[in-house]
């Protein structure tokens, strides 16, 4: 038999912890599957004290990781550090250039850097995985590079982030403000101690971005996302979504249009009888659309120990089997530079809540800026106050009433300038609320 | 560049076709994503005469689907002819024997060749891929092969043929009969004129071969599968299950058990709020799990030459590549035997649904039978037929009212034997219907 695929794994953490349980479990499965066992040989991490639930005595500790990367008795980098900068990008890039294969769950690092260090690993012919960067469990990076080559990708689209898309479904489903929610998600782990990452989509947008370069053949540039995230969502909108057939989620979603490639992360209401509709929870999906084929949608773990070390083994399986792809589907040099489609060039439905001043004139008012920009309505529902209602006049109290109302497809530029005049016309009180519909 | 990978086509029905089509418009992408480009330079098909989407001359033709398969010229084999046997056998046995790579559809020819197959593709050091042979435009056996190697898969099911679904779930949503449906099905395509393989869970069962297989490691047989088909379900099923907070999907389920890999394809009552219970119409599902892991799903189109076409150009472009998997993940002499787990053991909830006779007793002689095999009852509905409704004393008109009942999880042999019993005691009339429950 051919000898063990050498690791030297970088970062003890959840993850590191289940990678090193997983090769030990699947020893007999890998040798079976692969011709060959997987073993790590060196371990690195910030603290060698901390207790781990392994015997550390069994491996050999290099205490920098970037020594690791270069140690001559490593075949391939795992690296679990996170973030985008140092230790983790130099020991990417010193294992790469040393000629070691590299697998990483770090998506910060890939969304800043995938460009360069796909064109590294190229240059010095090694594998550079990153299954586990992007919806843990799901194996989406090895189907966007390898299971639909045939495909030629329209939209994909996706829920990214498992602590919004737990926040949301515990807002909807138990009744809670996202304030109470979220204190909730932080209690029992879902959540970080500072939330804003995974709670305003720059979590979502970095996963998004690597997304769209394996779908679509584009050069990473998280900045070219159009990104809000879900701190301004309410219980009022989650229901009038589900009165008018919707649902709430976090979507990270990039399409192909005339203008170029749309990139962009926000509350969006999906129809409730929709596959990521259904999706609950700390799950995450993807919905690819292509060419002449009717939808293809991937649910499952998005994070959790055992779900992205699973996906870093299936990664190291591949080299262990000699098999390099480009990191992104296609040499780096064939990356193309992202067309980007501007967000006012967003065309789409929309669902508005605007609080109007409940005095003659406000619905004349709202209804004539949204005709001058051609906006039409799909429904309108407009409530009265409790106390208001039954009272011999309507609409002479001067108190905020909710108006919801749904467009039919117009666009991004058409709303905010409605919109921005309907404020101008002093006819509502505070923020309009605005979340983009996405139909299946 | 390298040069080009030559394909031999041998087939041209709606898939062959949509081959070619695909290669032709996606020359681009490919030589891009793959660093060369892939050619079809040799056709074969029953029928040179018939007229094509596309110009014949291109392209080389051989009558003989055999010759080709050992053509100096071609480096794959693409077979879409279908069948078990001869030619499709032939061609891909001659490809491989003279070393050259074969993708195949053809899940009728793996369920009953597939081992073999694998074994011959291994000795020549030649791909073997088929990922167009199950749930087409789904990756499901990259993802099964390589994309969840770190894996230990305990459960796989799916929905796996789409004229079973798209009849279940027309027959729910539109209130027809199975017969009425079946005529419209075949009306439209979507049924053959003659249905059993489909309706009779045959198809499913082929291709739950192959998946369970590559999830379990083992040898594939479809005789070790337990079949019943969708005939027998009526739309009083449908709408008891609906009132139940059920589904029913015609499943094909591998479970990992006791006794062993138990392996079934039955009209299933899954939990509406279920992922699975969303797919409806021709869309194919399989959901995965694993220990230790949330389940993963793959939905998506299950049929359809684009979709079809687009699988065979995936496993195109990893031969083009120089990828080469074992064809079912593993080497073929490590393919374990399948301990086969009897249906008798089977152990799960049941919806049984009688015609039991009106009258005095037959609620206690039921209840008896199965408190005899101890069978516990989560619900029991009886309804009464409209006319005996509000009559002085109900149960005397003799008249065969409908009872239906959950039970709590049992074994098959029990519920077999209690209805058995309650038949032999005549209180009911005709067949009872049974539909296993699958949770998830």
């Amino acid at each position: 038999m051919a000898e063990p695929l050498k690791v030297g794994l970088a970062g003890l953490g959840t993850v590191g912890a289940a990678v090193v349980h997983l090769l030990d479990q699947g020893r007999d499965k890998i040798v079976a599957r692969c011709g060959r066992g997987i073993e790590i040989v060196a371990l690195s991490a910030r603290s060698r004290g901390k207790k781990r639930p392994f015997d550390l005595k069994k491996f050999r500790w290099v205490a920098d990781p970037v020594a690791l990367a270069r140690d001559p008795s490593i075949d391939v980098l795992v690296e679990v550090i996170g973030g985008a900068g140092d230790p983790a990008k130099r020991a990417v890039e010193t294992a790469l250039s040393a000629g070691k294969a590299v697998v990483t769950a770090n998506k910060a690092l890939l969304a800043a850097h995938g460009q360069k260090l796909a064109a590294l690993a190229e240059r010095h012919r090694v594998a550079l995985n990153f299954e586990a960067s992007v919806a843990g469990g799901i194996p989406i990076v090895k189907t966007l590079r390898e299971g639909l080559n045939g495909a030629s990708f329209t939209r994909i689209y996706g829920i990214l982030n498992g602590t919004c898309n737990y926040m949301l479904t515990r807002m909807e489903q138990d009744r809670l403000s996202f304030e109470a929610c979220l204190r909730d998600a932080q209690a029992l782990g879902y959540a970080e101690a500072d939330p804003t990452f995974d709670v305003e989509g720059q979590d979502t947008a970095q996963k998004l971005a690597i997304l769209a370069s394996l779908a679509f053949g584009i050069k990473i540039d998280p900045r070219a996302i159009y990104v809000e995230g879900i701190s301004s969502i309410t219980l009022a909108d989650l229901d009038a979504a589900s009165e008018l057939g919707y649902r709430v989620k976090l979507l990270g979603v990039a399409v192909k249009t005339e203008a170029g490639i749309e990139q962009r992360v926000h509350p969006t209401m999906v129809p409730k009888e929709s596959a990521i509709a259904q999706v609950m929870g700390v799950t995450n999906a993807v919905t690819m659309d292509a060419e002449g084929l009717a939808p293809i949608t991937l649910v499952g773990p998005g994070a959790g120990g055992v779900a992205t070390a699973s996906a870093i083994v299936a990664d190291l399986a591949d080299i262990a089997r000699g098999v390099r792809n480009a990191p992104f589907g296609r040499p780096a040099a064939r990356m193309t530079a992202i067309r980007k489609a501007p967000m006012q060039h967003h065309e789409g439905g929309y669902y508005i809540r605007l609080l109007a001043r409940d005095r003659p004139g406000t619905a004349a008012t709202i209804a004539r800026r949204l005709a001058q920009q051609n906006i039409s309505l799909e429904s309108i529902v407009q409530r009265h106050a409790p106390g208001s209602r039954g009272a011999a006049r309507p609409g002479r109290s001067g108190e905020a009433v909710p108006v919801i109302m749904i467009t039919y497809a117009t666009s991004e530029d058409a709303v905010r300038k409605a919109l921005a005049a309907v404020r101008r016309d002093r006819v509502v009180t505070g923020r309009p609320q605005v979340i983009r519909i996405e139909k299946n």
